[in-house]
């Protein structure tokens, strides 16, 4: 498989299951000294918790994180992290009725193809959405350690089906509004009308899509190395890498195919004594490197592929065609609980390239 | 910088500046006895190459490729294959004047802060356009490491500015087609069209943008490793590393955000014994492995920054506002000259996972 | 920190500290279908135990593996193998009262200047020889992934203070009497000798080294990649991975240094239609490449650093020179429990470059 | 093949052939703002260079350095950096009549068993000891970077065949006598019994081997990463891969094995307000990491396998036994141009890790 390490600076391995024992991570390269407690990563593990809301998954998970190993006497000490999530609450008899009949849109036939019948089919194994946990954790560690020069993190639901949100929202919307309503969104209004388009699916038996928009303030100029870990590159691989993620755009994005050179650059201008830019059309990256301007980037997200509408399907051990109704406990749409995964890969990223750039030194002070 | 390889079995490092003696490639992991010839790359570099139409640059570059190391008797060694083109025709002087007001939308004030003035600013240094070269190189080796198993990458234009193909094109239109026009497009119509955008903003003295579509056809199911290596997100990142991309989306793309998980969602056949899906939202990708239909992704371009139309900007040295019009030759659109470049992107990240699953094997037979 | 994995397709990635909570290591790339039990892993532990005899620490560790991810049904699925060990019976008190006396020959003095005073010092933290646990978990694995194409590895100690087997023993001798005596050695009488030496210096409350000597058997040629991941370099890399290790030579080693090359060189010839050598002084490699005749290579293991005897050292605090008397419990040789550590340490490189080479598949088999 | 590349931070790729076009490196990490020019790399160039006294091959080379990319006006600009030696004066049709007879001691099988008859096998092809022209190339850049920290590395000849260097030696002499003297050993009158020994065997048409000891001095306590990636296991690493090495060992080194911990361990004093330690049998590394003590190992190689003598071998098309006389133009002792190979590759290995570390910032100062 090997495919589960990323960052090359901030290393994070990341394992486990949907119905295993537990999903967990491994972060190597965090700096020593950093204070941290088993709270600072809850918080975040929190905000992604599913059963909170009328639009998200009955499935109950309790997610209490375990640090076991890198922590000592409540500061990073340079050896590895090691963190678990315990899998509770498991109802994996669905998943055995329904084992050899691939759910469209799931990636169920494309791992019986790559692993000849080897791989924990409960609740998609390894590739369920459930894996994001080991990313949140992690990028609970990669938020704190980025306050240490100020930047911070923040995503929000800007479009849920049809209903996409019309005006801009400040930074404090975001940063007061989002976790305040079940959809994510920094317009309350808007949100209102998001709630009910979910409503509407459930009632359908559906499900449905949408995009989460993602901005990093305080990024100085510089992070990003050319020409293959640009910023933009590896921001948008780690987006790719949660589930039901079908679309990447940094600043004016797909938009900018239609716009001339005069009107999608950024002009420059001197302001208290600063170089900056009055427009952000490249989303605060040029040429892979930041500009100092904000990142700002949109991540399109599909509709949940578990649906209790009947579907159409195969049977692989008859191998002919047969149907599906896919039962068990699914969110009718993924993106409110992808935003705090969106803002935690995005801090993945910034933590990973801010020690690589030497921005967060190795070594956060020293102790007496 | 640090960033200057990619790929984990078939690895891609490449180096060299716009303005300095080469650009080049070295190739890490090719498997031994394909055979190679400086032809095989040539007419990839072909492709790309500037000065062919009046809708491009007016640089004229050989651009023949040297082949230094890795090959014998005409077959690849299994050893680094060291592959450079020698920049010829160089017009540096240009540069000189405006080495100090960064270009907008450039990488000019980005790579000023990054590496305090030591950078090789001539040309876009190693943030120009040239670089991709060194892509199309290496990008040819892998096409026809693909040819070994099958696989077969196509991309053509789909829009330019406003332009926007309206129908579908069929593979055989791409492969007959496309490079048969200025602009890349498999529609001759609609390619029409696309070079009249293109005049009009060369007459503004100004550029335009738009967007690539790629298809990877044959295909297996099962490439690509969960969860940081999947086929989607190493197709995205390397997408980004082409400069002036702003936007990927698989499939259905962003467009999935609006659909309902039983419209989005590709349903099961048994077509021929074989399992398949009739529709291809999922652009031939579920949990970042292929599903063994065809690969298929958007990449919007933005405008070239370089404009010869006024612009305002700041000279770096007094630290004060000022103007710039960029002298020098410029593509009034890269998007014609990219679609040789994503194929080449495509190729080699489905090489690379290829060799991964063992679908391409070490070794192509033996040398008597 | 950041040097916590080592491995290319078969990664071994561990974290965990002497007196944390646990030790543990994460193996991706581990192919599919292999039939795994805790048992089997259990069994290497087994080997490593402490308190088992005379000559060893009397830290009783129960050393019981859980298995946290990557099983299902009994078998290897792909993705990543989380295991653990917890910590018992540990007495770290006694570590509180010399926090600021670097122990002679420990890393103690260079982990406080490398961390700043954040590092877990309890029992050497992570730099304990208890992390070689997390070695010998994943190696249980490497092994009997090699038991599927008729590799083994065997180790044996040659040496211990001034006593040295002086007759070469078979392979069958290593393999029946290695785990019958406390000393891991091959020869019986020997063994004696051996453990004489132990508890001599014990009796001096002092401490010796050793030299282990490693063979694998059943190695195909043509493991290893040319030049920098030579078959003998990431052996030897391994191997200065275990604590203590001084010294590394393949074949014959530091003698060949005296030897002409017509008394070192491996003449060829034709046995049962095979190419072969009759000696085997390059210890089974020529040019980083395995030849198929056994890998052959000795480990030199230093004393034991931790000793109760009277030492010279300093204190920190108080940047004065002062004494240091080690109580704890510390294995007065370490290289009987050395023995099972190299096996599993060239199991894990022999797996890594059997599956990069294509020897072992990504998958073993297909389940129905 | 994919193993062409050693490093993290500091890293070198390596490319070409004995008697392909040229042997080239890529070196990728080098930090911005190192004043560079060709000389500095030629003049390590020709410390290996052969044909230059009675005891090494007559083979003549030029080898000049090009430098192809990353310099700009003299510093380097953080681009990667490419450089190429030209393979000259060769005689490749000494090898046409023996490609199918291995030549015993060398990789001639073992390629042949990997490759499959694909090989470049004209003069060791990738596995010639010519590549160790890269590892000089990027070990110049390498040694200049660590004269910014005030490192120095040295290396000298111990012993060659029967005669060994009886006493230590200064590191004053080591400085002044080493390049003096055509066996590159720091005591004039131990060299001359050296040359003679050498003599002696290209009288016989054989060949010998010896020792090579290395020195870094000024290197501070800190450098090395746990666990896998420790100082040594990374040096020990790197000396495998020069041709020709069978045993590494650090400090005290195998001679440890019958030391007791009191005669190895060394105590801690205080010297002008610094913790050293009046003893080095570390080797100045303990737990992995530099303790701030000189880096001293020692590197033993064999004597060089094509020798003119006459040896047995077999056919491997004909598949049946048969001799071999080996012409050509070899050194008859391959350690005096070893030594500054092993100077090179201890710098590089300290480079990466004083880039790793932050010893080495990413950016050497600013530039008008």
């Amino acid at each position: 498989m090997n495919g589960n390490s990323i960052g090359k600076a901030f290393v994070l391995t990341c394992f486990g299951e949907s119905h295993g024992q537990c999903v967990g991570a491994v972060i190597d390269g965090c700096p020593v000294g950093l204070p941290l407690s088993p709270e600072d990563i809850q918080i975040e593990l929190d905000k992604r918790k599913p059963g909170q809301t009328s639009v998200s998954t009955s499935r109950k998970e309790e997610d209490r994180v375990e640090i076991l190993s890198g922590l000592f006497n409540g500061f990073t000490t340079g050896a590895p992290i090691c963190l678990i999530v315990r899998n509770l609450n498991l109802e994996s008899e669905d998943y055995e009725k329904i084992k050899d009949k691939p759910r469209p849109g799931h990636a169920d036939y494309v791992t019986h193809v790559k692993y000849g019948g080897f791989s924990d089919y409960r609740g998609g194994g390894r590739f369920s959405g459930r894996i994001t946990v080991s990313y949140v954790m992690a990028g609970a560690i990669a938020k704190k350690l980025l306050t240490q020069i100020n930047i911070e993190v923040l995503a929000h639901t800007i479009q849920i089906g049809n209903v996409k949100i019309t005006e801009n929202v400040s930074y404090k919307q975001i940063r007061e509004n989002v976790y305040k309503n079940s959809v994510r969104c920094a317009d309350p209004e808007t949100a209102l009308l998001m709630e009910k388009e979910i409503l509407n699916v459930i009632e359908e038996r559906d499900s449905v899509g949408g995009v989460v928009e993602a901005v990093a303030l305080g990024v100085p100029a510089g992070l990003g190395e050319p020409v293959f870990d640009s910023i933009d590159s590896d921001i948008a691989k780690m987006m790719f890498d949660i589930p039901a993620v079908k679309g990447v755009e940094f600043g004016s994005g797909f938009k900018a195919a239609s716009l001339k050179g005069s009107e999608n650059n950024d002009e420059y201008r001197i302001r208290r004594g600063k170089v900056v830019s009055l427009t952000n059309n490249a989303g605060g990256i040029l040429g892979g490197i930041t500009t100092g301007m904000p990142i700002v980037f949109r991540v399109g997200f599909k509709p949940t592929s578990s649906i209790a509408k009947k579907q159409r399907t195969v049977d692989l051990a008859k191998m002919e065609e047969t149907e599906i109704e896919i039962v068990g406990r699914h969110d009718p749409c993924i993106v409110p609980r992808a935003v705090p995964v969106v803002e935690s890969c995005l801090a993945l990223v910034l933590a990973d390239h801010a020690i690589r750039a030497g921005i967060i030194p190795r070594a956060l002070g020293t102790r007496k």
